[in-house]
């Protein structure tokens, strides 16, 4: 996975477990993608300092999830919510969608995946 | 649900987060069910010491979920993947398992279920 997607992904889960100062910043930068330069003139401190700031809140994220691990646990069930989809769907492409069954799961299977 | 059964899921989730002191006193109380004048005999502390311990890990466990909303989230997923398992078993009632779909999509079902 690329670092910003990764980065993006900690902080969904645990973003709210840092500061309201640290989050503004660090939207700024992961989901916003403004250049350090920019978010410094922004917020009125140095480059360096958003730099430091930004490094900080992703060994935060990261310390969180070393210790909940709960990124990779749903990544897991997506994961495996999508096998579940492929599998509906090769019983579709072969003329099978067994009554409702295909649909009734594949509807729930992508409620799920919605709530990830 | 009762109140034991929400703090054991709590700490199943966050539990990683409390001090290792912390851990110990609480999977005792929690886990271990052992009474208040027990855990102070073993560890040393005044029964009001354990209670207060109890109590603060309990408001520390409570404040990540109210921030993070995993337990929620979680218990969410697993509703409806007892939806979907509901619904093969129906199927099989009825005498249809639609050649291996159903055992397919269980086996995945049943799979995510025991990691959450």
């Amino acid at each position: 996975m690329n670092e910003i997607l990764e980065q993006a992904l900690l902080y969904d889960f645990y973003g709210e477990l840092l500061t309201s100062h640290q989050k503004e910043i660090y939207e700024q930068f992961i989901l916003e993608d403004l250049s350090l330069g920019e978010i410094a003139g922004d917020a009125g401190i140095s480059r360096q300092g958003v730099h430091d700031l930004i490094k900080r809140c992703n060994r935060t994220l990261q310390g969180y999830e070393d210790k909940l691990h709960l990124v990779e646990k749903f990544l897991a069930i997506k994961g495996k919510l999508h096998d579940i989809n492929r599998i509906l769907d090769e019983y579709e492409a072969a003329g099978d969608n067994a009554g409702k069954l295909v649909a009734d799961i594949r509807k729930i299977s992508d409620e799920i995946i919605e709530e990830l």
